[in-house]
């Protein structure tokens, strides 16, 4: 497991702050604990003022201020296919240290929509915040946030961050693994379903499929490649009508998730299609999907529940330390491929044989 | 909803315990609170006094005692297929009266094991505990659980129980009403999988199964109906392949849980039947599962997060109160069935309309 650590910046005061914001300290202690009645324009010049000096309020004492029980705050999405996982592996972390686990619902915010759950959850008492995608990547580098003072965690993203402590796989090395089974089974006209822009991991992904065919030679075909659709059944369903539509179809389909390439087997099958002989199709995640649709899947896993673990851990350590201690770290889990049975031969792969 | 109450027991005193026991009113005390070195013979002893007289601590006063946060303990197993409804619904409850939620796993215990993961729970401070099926089935009338005079609570059973208050849905009505939507498109073959003996919902269901057949003048087959085996994806397998393999095969397989008809999929689908136009299937709980797989699963829906929410919220409502006004409920919540794609008219109803 690799990680990397970084500092926040230390040292700037909230005098320095409210100096800059043309403002008393008060209200700049108002304004990060959400209290008093400061008008929008002041919430405005206070937070640009923290994000222009990096300034992070001291979590211990004001914890220490409050003198109740520490609380981590989730901001989830209920159609995260792994949340079973998250909430088992967070509540596991919480649990070993008698804290309280507190969640907001995030399903379909925008950014602003993000940072207003995210101040909620301090609000209602969250000295820590443990986000999942695509949260993370939204709230990274929100001056809102940062106001907030509360150490972030995340799990599952395609990259490492500034601001927020990410628990997660090497998206780019389990991407490229899983597409160079699929070429060793002999597939060349392999297609990509991606997922949606705001995840990190979409990238990184990509960037592994394109690496395992540049490594075997084969020269990417943009009609193969399906982007900016979401990561759920139904994308999959209007990917396999695009890809497989195709005179010259591709012989597999990469999906970026358990539930995409669920999709593509429900319009593989709706056409008449027999599964995995007609078509390979892999998945991502290991959702209890996976083994349970036909064929079972092969697919990248994700240690989901040990990664939320572990993340939360995070959190737990970085508030027994004052801010100017806080340690933005990096950690990466191995991801495993496991091998089903939606991954065959491909045709003329077969004949070559014969 | 239906709701229907009846109030424990009251008026034993610990003293009249410890008379019956033959043992000091401290030691009882330690016994309950799994504090002291009380021996085996002992605590024996002690919880048969508690379970002959009905003896309930008071809560409230142990909790005064205790002058720490509430807790609210859960028994789930990984397996749950709706887990994360589970959480996400006990959660929103524990969060809005700032309460403690901790777990336990206990994937495959048996009743002894079960009763130690209670105890051990309210060891690590639950003063009451959520139960998911089988747990609640296996923890009704325990002598060792009555002795921990915490309120229960269960969500998904397929009756009222004595001494845990059930949020249910009719599990009869539910799959009377299934059945009848599979007998109106014309199948008399109908095969019947039921779920594992400890569960209760498994002879509600089946009842209503017989119902349905009952009142359409369908005689029972019983070389149709598969018992005893796991609500999993391999028992619908196993089921499916001996169904399957008889000659005169069904044309419908009503399942009584999702990943069971998940398996009989993947089986219907390796020996080449087309479906759903060789085969009807339906599903139960409309897990995320349900609307994933090919077909699409009809399916009797539970309202588990609300039914989770609920269940939590009763526990809090005991916690105020002393244990001789704690209130054992039953509450009853509406299914719902899911029509989806996988019920088609049985070929000879096809036959019947040309």
């Amino acid at each position: 497991m690799d990680v990397t650590v970084r500092r926040r910046q230390r040292g700037v005061t909230i005098r320095a702050v409210a100096e800059r914001a043309g403002v008393s300290a008060m209200t700049v202690s108002n304004v990060i604990n959400g209290a008093g009645r400061a008008g929008a324009a002041t919430i405005e010049a206070v937070q640009a003022a923290i994000a222009d000096l990096g300034y992070v309020p001291n979590l211990a004492a004001r914890r220490l201020a409050k003198a109740r029980a520490t609380t981590v705050g989730l901001i989830y999405d209920r159609r995260t296919p792994f949340l079973d996982a998250v909430l088992v592996g967070s509540l596991r972390a919480t649990n070993a240290h008698g804290l309280q686990l507190i969640l907001r619902d995030g399903e379909d915010v925008a950014r602003d929509g993000a940072e207003r759950i995210a101040q909620d959850l301090v609000r209602s008492g969250a000295d820590a915040l443990l986000l999942v995608p695509p949260f993370a990547e939204q709230l990274s580098g929100s001056a809102a946030l940062a106001s907030l003072g509360v150490p972030l965690a995340t799990i599952a993203t395609g990259m490492a961050m500034p601001d927020v402590t990410t628990v997660r796989i090497d998206n780019h090395a389990a991407m490229l693994s899983i597409t160079q089974r699929v070429i060793a089974n002999g597939h060349r006209r392999i297609a990509y379903i991606a997922g949606p822009d705001p995840y990190s991991v979409v990238a990184a992904r990509l960037d592994g499929f394109r690496a395992a065919l540049a490594r075997h030679g084969l020269s990417e075909d943009a009609a193969l490649i399906v982007e900016h659709g979401d990561f759920d059944y139904l994308s999959g369903i209007a990917a396999a009508q695009s890809l497989l539509s195709n005179p010259d179809r591709p012989t597999a389909i990469i999906c970026s998730s358990d539930d995409l390439a669920a999709g593509v087997i429900a319009h593989a099958q709706t056409i008449g299609l027999r599964l995995p002989r007609d078509l390979t199709v892999t998945g991502f995640d290991d959702t209890i999907l996976a083994s349970r649709i036909f064929p079972p899947l092969t697919v990248v896993r994700q240690p989901v529940e040990e990664m939320a673990f572990r993340a939360t851990q995070c959190l737990i350590a970085a508030l027994g330390k004052g801010a100017e201690q806080t340690i933005i770290s990096d950690e990466l889990f191995d991801h495993v491929i496991v091998e089903r049975q939606s991954v065959a031969a491909a045709p003329e792969h077969e004949s070559m044989k014969e």
